[in-house]
């Protein structure tokens, strides 16, 4: 058997994004024990600049060792408790992903439909949280299936606050590329994916909790369902007793604690407006191309962007050779929009100047040959 | 915030393993896209040296993204649905725990249980699946908390096939390091952790699915309470379809494919010969030192030994030695054990002959002075 030796890509898809060379050199620290003294240092270090990264003073904010999904299972495993009552805003696949995993938790479950594309607007969640209490309402911020960004999510929060509902966010897609401000929207639960805005190595769900959350658990009437994802044995295990739940993956936290520290080095509001420049520069790009996009600048995510496919254009096609020709990946829409839309992401380390123009000067060949 | 540098250590406690230098330069090869062709090369890669590892022709054979404990989760929570009943045998930490996990999933769990430290017979298992029907009974090889490898599994298996039970084998403290033969013992779920006797880095969990395990999920009622871990959807991105389920570990999985073929390149045999030699070195040199062990020499696990700590000796202060004066890892025993073991790894990477040598000479000075 050989080894691996995988050519390098550009990743302008809707995650992972390229990882820096530090994160990946981190990545080959050696081994240590899950207890020793060493790795506990670096445990407060990651805590400390993920609780930057999200805004917050929430003591439990940590990575889970499992995907931003097992993220997104913690966040409702954690919080619901069978029959309760929760409220999904749905706009795309990962809201409905996010009702989906609600419903195994067996929770009740109302949602919101929007078509995939559109957001919602604080009045019509309130008017649904006055019908019917509910224990908790959950939304996504950006929907990588769409790209969309959701605004008002501050005021969305303090509606349901208004309505005794805790406020869970899945900010996947958008931690570390557009602002996220977690005790300032005053939301609850709030998690993300450590392989798109953050450029840490896939595997790692950054989660973080506030108090209100927090003391909800201490009245639960029913274990967790979920033993790997219980979130009050992981706490011990990141708090100051460092008790063993389960072995944490090391080498990913290296990566993660080094793609945090080059998050804290370049600053978060530098490194949005980085994301936003670069965002608007692609849409010029593209609108110089002639091409439309799915969602009205307005909504647009500064970190995935899905310009429309123009008439006569194999989307797959351009896909293939882009990947082929300049090592550059680039993703299709899926479900609704399979065949329809492209998704390109610029996040975290992919987002810069040169990746943008290097896919605009490619894909002017492409879709103009077609 | 400054870079990580850990110290290198010499990892002999129950796991992580030292990791090879081969494995470290694996992971910090470049990121690629989930779905890049690359990937799915070395994903076949992957499950074809796993099979190997695992000694089965088991089409479902695959990592999961998440430690030996989402993969003790995802065995239990796919073939449990409310209601039924599962056996487990419990002699030590990990087997309660599979208890534990079990309860959560809603089974209705009983127990042989056996004081830490001892071992199960097929005739009572077989007693105990004659009193009643089981589901499933789930087993560990050899359990962390007190070094023993349980033998005579082929026979336990055979037992529960005679009564209609599913076989469910923790091997996360094994495989790699002792014989496990997934196809020849006829085991039907069966497990493991990367970063022990396989020396991958933490945070995935390799598991084998046997057709008559397979065929049990056609027939299931309730969808698989654990979204993340529901083994259908996850064996569909590891299949030909390659369907999206979530973003796999994928710098981890370079340092598995890379820890696999240093396997297949040693070759099982060599490498279970490799791991017996070692381990009874330590043991001879041990006994040499007027040690005792917890665990008869029959029963003993080649992967890590439990000396009893000589009368007077204090424990921690040895390991603590250990690890500022030769950066070198041991663990001690906890529950029932602490204080009165020390735990000893030699797994995988960390099973040689120089770190053997190395941990008796440097406890030769600390047991004889104290």
């Amino acid at each position: 058997m050989h080894s691996l030796n995988p050519t390098p890509r550009i990743l302008l898809g809707p995650g992972p994004s390229t990882l820096p060379p530090s994160v990946l050199r981190a990545m080959a620290a050696p081994m240590v024990g899950y207890l020793d003294p060493q790795l506990m240092v670096y445990l407060g270090e990651i805590q400390e600049m993920l609780r930057y990264t999200f805004q917050t003073a929430n003591e439990w904010t940590f990575p889970l060792s499992g995907t931003g999904t097992a993220g997104m299972e913690a966040a409702l495993a954690n919080f619901i408790e069978p029959g309760d009552a929760v409220l999904v805003l749905v706009n795309g696949y990962f809201g409905a992903r996010l009702a989906e995993i609600a419903l195994r938790h067996r929770a009740q479950v109302d949602t919101i439909e929007h078509p995939w594309g559109q957001v919602f607007t604080p009045q019509e969640v309130e008017t649904a949280l006055e019908r019917k209490p509910y224990k908790l309402l959950a939304l996504v911020h950006m929907e990588t299936s769409t790209g969309t960004l959701q605004p008002q999510v501050a005021e969305i929060a303090s509606a349901a606050h208004r309505h005794g509902a805790l406020v869970l966010l899945d900010t996947v897609a958008s931690l570390g590329g557009a602002p996220v401000a977690v005790d300032a929207w005053d939301l609850d639960i709030v998690y993300s994916g450590s392989q798109k805005c953050l450029s840490a190595p896939p595997g790692m769900a950054p989660i973080t909790i506030s108090e209100r959350a927090r003391r909800s658990l201490e009245t639960r009437r029913t274990p967790v369902d979920v033993w790997y994802l219980d979130l009050p044995l992981i706490a011990r295990y990141w708090g100051e007793t460092h008790a063993y739940h389960h072995p944490p993956p090391i080498s990913s936290l290296y990566g993660l604690h080094e793609s945090l520290r080059l998050i804290v080095e370049e600053g978060l509001e530098a490194r949005f407006a980085r994301h936003r420049a670069n965002a608007e520069r692609l849409w010029e790009g593209l609108e110089a191309l002639g091409m439309d996009f799915f969602v009205p600048q307005e909504y647009r995510s500064p970190t995935l962007s899905t310009p429309l496919v123009p008439d006569g254009v194999d989307e797959a096609a351009v896909r293939r050779r882009l990947l082929e020709e300049y090592d550059l990946e680039i993703a299709g829409g899926f479900g609704p929009l399979a065949g329809k839309i492209w998704r390109v992401g610029l996040m975290g380390y992919s987002s810069s100047r040169a990746n943008v123009d290097l896919l605009l000067t490619a894909l002017e060949g492409m879709v103009k040959a077609e």
